[in-house]
């Protein structure tokens, strides 16, 4: 399964001199690699934002593709650094959560902790493993290495806590969990518990003070300046307003709730 | 004059996720690709921008190019997936005019509307077109399917209005149609209509409250602070201030008019 | 030492289709390099930042990479093109300074000025040798053309003056160089000077209103909200805030003073 793409996620930005120095590295040891960019605009620190960019990306890019994300608070620190090897893709990063969205739609086959000082680079900061660690560590995964020559098994890894849409009674409570560029409010809500929720009934969707009834096939539906409801690219309910930003008009921001409610069965 | 480089343009930002997955669609079907980033920064639904800097990117890569330009504010809507092959290049993205400033410099050899699903994504959602099915027919054509085996060729197709400069007795008159990082400000006259008006005649050129005299050289003429005229790399009018920001210290916007005023013949 | 990876450095943003038109010019001569961005979000004309950023990236580059850098406020103007080629990498660029800092961790072998239209595009702007002059040279150079081809051989060249930490009786007097997006504040004061006059004394260091005793391992040591000096990846002295700004908290700019003031030896 292998070939030779290694996506690139962080909060690094891009106007600093990290993510070039990262593919440096790996260019360095691999220069047949193809290196893409998943985002460097995670903010800073929020492996929750970094987790959500990052499962939404991965499943487009062919099999064998190495995921490389850090962002990575605890550099340095006590937090391991890891590989996660699943039936289709490599993730390395740091072990903090950051591939838990990702792994609930994999199925994990080996997760190994760094420790082979090989494949690092010859001195390790203890300051920036992106560079240091994880970059060559993903370029030699490239090059055929097994994921076992670069340390030890291990059985347990972190999970981020993830908020589940919940079923009360009539309602299905659930979050906003990412607003992209456009405003549009992305929702944890998945499509296969919306429609089982909703299936032959009436209902409206509430988030913030607005109540949204009925669903819009695409952005393009509806008129100028109306909110909408629909089932968006990534398979989540999601709220937006044609040619306006939802987050900017509703003034919603991450983690604030969103509601379906039933109202009677449809006649 | 097939070649593997596949441009995107978009108005998709770079920090979320949908970037990548146009990306990964693509490597996935071909993984010999080049994919090179024109912008991702376009203004929000904004076609006219998305075409200027097409136009003025596009003729500087090989022949054979793929040029992938999603800026798609109807998409799902009843506006057509197409694909232009032109003498040099293949243009790929929605029918609502963004190709228009580009077309202008080629020569259209076939349109093809897109609607053999056996290019797109297995499942097309009406949200991400860019993913679903523009990423896929991109990478299919940098594999050499031949443009009619995308769909029926078509014979007509949607263009903006593009204002063009006016000749007006003594006064030729034009409009900033881009403002660039730098403040510059570069307006609708081709350096051919500028001095066929201009050539053995004084002139001074407005913008806003401004009177420029003569045409520099290149933003390195003239002082700091200096306001100047010349020809810009595109080869059309623009104003800009040396080391400083036009747009800022002149107030201003794209849409803002200009106008070349004769004077007198030069003695 | 020939590779085919060719790195970019300008100040011209991401938004505008300068970068892209570079990077087609490349590709229409030399197809098969690979194209890495270091940065396009130096802050305009800033050579400085530039220099800064380079240095920090180049070297985790292969041997033989070509680093194309082009912040160029004196486009046009009598500023030289120049080509540098040191004993492991070539740099490509206007002779205004921006090569200062990587130079002075290479051992330089040849400068070239670049006077042979051979290798630009056929018709040159005065407003974008970095499409028209740099780029072209920088492909041709990926092809193995050899560095006297494109013009003469000159022995001086621009540099920019460096502010080096200076040692005035129990105190090293440096400044800020750099703030990366983090906040972090990056000194001149690489760790070598620092470990010389730290070796076996007490210290602290001001920064601002600030003093900070000791030294941290990384960012991931000392409290929330802790002020920490510590050695960043690319070797000098750095402050920073455990999950926050240090910018922001300290109100420091660039070119604000540090001081490391020796207390007494350590018994």
């Amino acid at each position: 399964m292998r070939n030779r793409i290694i996506t690139l996620l962080t909060d690094f930005g891009t106007r600093d001199h990290y993510v070039a120095s990262m593919k440096g590295v790996i260019l360095g040891i691999n220069p047949r690699s193809t290196l893409i960019d998943i985002s460097h605009q995670i903010s800073i620190h929020d492996i929750q934002e970094g987790a959500f960019l990052l499962a939404n990306a991965f499943p487009f890019f062919p099999e064998g593709t190495i995921h490389l994300s850090v962002v990575d608070p605890g550099v340095g620190g006590p937090r391991k650094p890891i590989l996660v090897a699943t039936s289709r893709y490599y993730f390395v990063g740091p072990d903090n959560g950051i591939f838990t969205l990702a792994l609930r739609r994999e199925k994990v086959k080996q997760v190994v902790t760094l420790t082979n000082k090989k494949y690092f680079l010859s001195r390790v900061s203890s300051t920036f493993h992106g560079r240091d660690v994880f970059a060559p560590v993903a370029a030699h995964l490239s090059l055929g290495i097994r994921p076992e020559a670069f340390g030890d098994e291990i059985d347990s890894w972190e999970s981020l806590r993830i908020v589940e849409p919940e079923k009360k009674g009539r309602e299905l409570q659930g979050e906003i969990v990412h607003i992209d560029a456009f405003g549009n409010l992305i929702s944890n809500i998945d499509e296969n518990t919306f429609f089982d929720i909703t299936r032959s009934h009436h209902f409206f969707i509430k988030v913030g003070r607005k109540r949204i009834h009925g669903l819009k096939k695409g952005y393009w539906e509806g008129n100028e300046g109306e909110v909408a409801a629909l089932i968006g690219s990534g398979g989540f309910l999601e709220i937006s307003i044609r040619e306006r930003s939802a987050q900017e008009l509703l003034h919603i921001k991450r983690g604030d709730k969103i509601t379906v409610q039933i109202i009677e069965r449809v006649r």
